[in-house]
């Protein structure tokens, strides 16, 4: 199932895209209108959504905005140089003031803010940032589903709901000077997600799915999942070992070769530049530079 | 006014503390039963609360049970190395695996996650860490007011509505294998705060206050806020030039010299310990390992 947030005339909701019609999940009355606590009912949500996907009225795609698919009550955890050909070009940056090895021997987890959080389609305002360093990651985003602490890695697949589209915008030049990547990562606008939200029933293997990311429509990242140094099992395994993931959870799972401090000189992002992030099987992610 | 977040029979709520007295907000059924949304109100909600105040039935304090006051819907954030004698007993540590100056040069910014909240009282469980290297950090928390981007530090002060007490647990041998200090900061249980939140205008000058830890009785940290290297309104201008700060965000400013892995050699927590850490005006936030 292809899940998604829109405003309508209606308001703001969550539904089911099928083909290019949005079925909008109001149409049961027991069901919320967030898609976090949406997440949190699992398979008992699913079952209902199947049943109104069969019978309510249709809205055409056209006639919504579709937003951000989740804003997770707890986090949104971002993976570092989780791909060995770009934690090489990284290290070779200049641009990583945290760590001495380029290959990491466990897995580099921060945060994004969550109000950084923007939609298909948003604007990324890359001209407030003073320092002209602003940079795009496309990666495969894991949305948790059951949850949960100290998840055995052979259980791990049991706790992913779905998966989406992130592009984790960063500010280098922040990342950098203040050494935790937290700042350089939060900016406002600066983590689009979406379009949707594909149910893990609908991905046969996710390893096989490629990251490509396009600027003005040319090619920069191109990898597939399987590429990970730490695959999604050992992510949700080595986050869980401490920390207690919630239900609608949001990892991003690192990115590929391909940013634009891997250019030299670099190729940081202007104002009227287009990001693309597509993952077959779950779409494009498209996002302006303002 | 003193706010905090309880559970009584009635259920979870709001409050004013006044003396060893509980004033419940749910007296006022326009106002919101989370600390968060009233956060969000500002003066207006405080001018119903004044009014809740002087009219509504009490509660003793001892019929309750205190939690932790907020749950921010965007983030905990903490404030790495921001006590000049902390940052030197910390690199000679051996445990920060981040940086190699000891004092920074910009404000070192990493989160917890929100589902490592733990309220006065509640057992934090080192038991859970397989590594046995958890260790205190007593810290005064700033929360944030109205929300705000780019906010200069002559407008800072604004932004602040008022203070409460965090205990920034962490596993060291995690917040060194990972480098980015997110999982080793976010175990479960490992982010108690209150006891309550005083509002600005109760503290006459923030940086007379003393932060102090003691662990079963014996006093560990004692250092005024005034020592910090980066005060309040730098912090706050340094964050929110990137980060979008939300009503209820809750800034933990750092931790002073005195920690566990600065003595040798180290004074890990063990099940039993007792954690208490005293700011003069707000209280202690007292809890027990297990």
């Amino acid at each position: 199932m292809r899940l998604l947030t829109f405003r309508s005339t209606a308001g703001t909701g969550i539904g089911v895209l099928d083909g290019d019609e949005v079925v909008p999940l109001a149409a049961d009355a027991d069901l919320p209108s967030s898609m976090v606590e949406f997440v949190a009912l699992g398979p008992q949500g699913l079952a209902r959504a199947a049943a109104v996907l069969a019978t309510a009225p249709r809205l055409s795609v056209d006639e919504v905005r579709v937003l951000a698919p989740i804003r997770p009550r707890n986090n949104v955890m971002c993976v570092g140089k989780n791909y060995a050909e770009h934690a090489r070009e990284f290290a070779g940056s200049g641009f990583d003031a945290s760590q001495k090895q380029a290959v990491p021997e466990a897995p580099v987890i921060f945060t994004k803010a969550l109000s950084a959080l923007a939609g298909p389609g948003d604007e990324v305002r890359v001209s407030d940032d003073t320092t002209a360093t602003s940079d795009y990651e496309g990666e495969l985003g894991v949305v948790v589903g059951p949850g949960g602490h100290k998840v055995a890695e052979a259980d791990a697949w049991s706790h992913v709901y779905g998966y989406t589209i992130v592009n984790d915008v960063t500010i280098r030049d922040l990342q950098k000077r203040h050494v935790q990547f937290f700042i350089g990562k939060s900016a406002a606008t600066y983590c689009p997600v979406g379009p949707v939200i594909v149910t893990a029933d609908e991905v046969d293997d996710v390893t096989a799915l490629r990251v490509q990311t396009r600027i003005n429509g040319d090619l920069r990242q191109d990898a597939p999942v399987k590429d990970l140094i730490f695959d999604i099992p050992r992510l949700i395994a080595a986050i869980s070992a401490a920390v207690f993931l919630e239900p609608g959870d949001l990892i991003a799972t690192g990115t590929p070769a391909g940013v634009g401090i891997g250019f030299a000189p670099p190729k940081f992002l202007a104002p009227g530049d287009l990001m693309q992030v597509t993952i077959d099987g779950i779409g494009t992610l498209t996002n302006p530079c303002a």
